[in-house]
């Protein structure tokens, strides 16, 4: 069930050379409520400068999305064609320009193009239609092999629909960048709990995600509630707040886990689960450590039960540990047990688990209840073909 | 010139199944002053829990290495087994045992043999002769594909020698693990001000270079003295201390260089200089995160000139920066000037330095004095193939 109250377009605006689909259009009907995480690397580009301080506001109706050009390292120059891409939508729709979010995803530090926006945001408006977000999933694509969407439903007494749309399959090419989530629900939520919620969701599934460890200059989040359901308002501390986020965090954690399985190369799909750390911030640290380590995602691509890599990378950490407690599985199958190897027969029936396109190594450190998940993906010839010879 | 009072030994102990030459013995004529810097992994393998107490006390006189298996995560079985090499040297050379110092790399997890030892160590006693020190370079190797020794010679008032002997080609393998590299000088010198020189002398060398970002738990420099080149004491804040500091640096720097240019399947090895950072700390922050790129090192085996990739790493360091006074250059080839890119022929110029073996890549952040580099090599299909195969 797709939310109420949102119409969406798509169209070849001749941004790509390819001529494929690469300009998109999300509209409410009225103005939503929104909340927005943006990337926390310091090189920001045009569109995350622009939208920034309008989702700050709380209050968004529109999103243009273009994918080809990400309008990064693009100057003075590139802010103001994101300026005059806001103010052109916003005229072609009659709404104010504080209404209009936009995001930019493809090559760095080329100059984005006025005309294709000029021509297109009229034939944008016009084909505006409610049904489906397919058209705007494609339009958002670069590196990506497959469309990125996830929805929920909840058919209680105040029913509502969750929608989310993502794009994504690495940082990836500088040239071809980004990850960008649009989140459109017809529940009714005030924006600044929207925002809180939105955080709690993002550390849990976006950030809790690698295929490269590299952090795109436009990796933007948004998510819009424009209360067309008709429910009543969501708020904290309520049952109906635990059930939204849950379906929330839901929406985001499904639409991360397709951009791994996407990631550039990807065979495989691996939960890195960290429990009995310290803490929560440890048992992330650690995660995050193994799954971003290159000796790890390697070895899952040669499907080597290669725990020494894992037991080496959860040490370089930083966290607090005992090597002498650390116990490690893949699946059910238990392979190092107090920072030993329990056996070869163990690390053979762990060999079959790494022949699965997806399975779970679960770190478990005995030392409190912090516990924490990364996903990632395993490295391969086609990650360094796909990123070394795209330019060439 | 080798420095005066040592002596070495190799032989094939039978550890490594290929029969290689696997175990390896430096002896100095007298108790040396040492230094040593281990690894920062948490996970710590047996020698370096026995061996790391017996360098504090300043005084060495004998390292036993050994390839073929690391002595990692083997427990307290595999301490015991290092306390046992360490007792085996020290009675065959009729020497204390705090004097003896433990070194392996290899495989981790599994259980290192006395037998090997107890056999080979009495030969390697027997057989030991000044002259050479390839010999034990040949038996430290585990994936490098060359032996890596450096070596420098002041010819003063007070001449010495130094000579550096290392191993290592990445983490690489947690199964052919680790970093090692043994440093012998005849100069004279305490070692307090030996241990202040060796921590300033890894930080621009062996902690300034990055393979695959991923830390060995066996990682190992030590530094010996012995004074047999008969000169005065090397003391703090003399000339002849500023020499002997300039010889260490270029010796660790010098084999610091080999193991990246020997890094897994590499084909280039990049300087990655930082300057006009804020500060010191803040440059090797940034030279740190653009070294350890995969995207950055995946560009380098593709020569392709990706700007977006090094301003977008700097950008996720963490550093302070203002990405509209960023400049990029490759060799003497500006490509990026104030965070924009200068022009497509600039570009193309830049593709050809990315042609050659070895180059530098220098981002001027103009923030103020802070200045370091980074040496990292491309990634590829052979990092991949040596990584991902190596077990199957």
């Amino acid at each position: 069930m797709l939310p109420a109250g949102y119409r969406f377009s798509a169209v070849a605006s001749g941004i790509k050379k390819s001529k494929k689909p690469d300009m998109a259009l999300i509209v409410s009907d009225c103005a939503a409520s929104c909340a927005g995480v943006f990337t926390r690397n310091q090189v920001i580009a045009a569109p995350l400068v622009v939208t920034r301080p309008r989702i700050a506001t709380g209050r968004c109706q529109a999103i243009l999305v273009n994918s080809g050009n990400a309008n990064a390292c693009t100057g003075p120059e590139g802010i103001q064609c994101a300026e005059q891409t806001v103010a052109l939508t916003a005229a072609a729709l009659g709404i104010e320009k504080d209404l209009v979010a936009v995001s930019s995803t493809g090559v760095i530090g080329v100059p984005l193009p006025l005309p294709p926006f000029e021509r297109s945001i009229p034939q944008l408006v016009a084909e505006l239609q409610p049904g489906s977000a397919e058209a705007v999933a494609r339009a958002m694509m670069t590196t990506d092999a497959f469309t990125k969407i996830a929805g929920a439903k909840e058919s209680g007494d105040n029913p509502y629909g969750i929608l989310g749309i993502a794009k994504g399959a690495g940082m990836i090419h500088p040239d071809m960048a980004t990850m960008l989530c649009f989140v459109l629900t017809d529940a009714r939520i005030d924006s600044d709990f929207l925002q809180e919620l939105l955080h709690r969701a993002v550390a849990d599934s976006f950030n809790s995600i690698t295929v490269d460890g590299d952090t795109s200059t436009n990796d933007t989040v948004l998510v819009l509630a424009n209360g067309a359901a008709g429910g009543n308002l969501i708020c904290p501390g309520t049952a109906a707040a635990a059930v939204f986020a849950d379906h929330l965090n839901r929406v985001m954690l499904d639409l991360a886990k397709m951009i791994v399985s996407d990631g550039e190369g990807a065979t495989k799909m691996v939960q890195i689960r960290v429990i009995g750390a310290k803490d929560v911030d440890d048992a992330r640290a650690a995660a995050r450590s193994v799954a971003t380590s290159s000796l790890v995602k390697t070895a899952f691509f040669g499907e080597d039960a290669n725990w020494g890599r894992i037991i080496a990378a959860v040490g370089y950490s930083g966290i607090t540990l005992d090597q002498d407690r650390i116990d490690i599985s893949f699946d059910s199958i238990p392979i190092v047990a107090s920072g030993v190897a329990i056996g070869p027969e163990h690390e053979a029936q762990a060999g079959n688990v790494l022949k699965k396109e997806t399975f779970v190594v679960t770190i478990n450190l005995h030392l409190g209840e912090g516990e924490a998940s990364y996903y990632t993906s395993d490295l391969n010839y086609d990650y360094v073909k796909i990123n070394a010879d795209y330019r060439t």
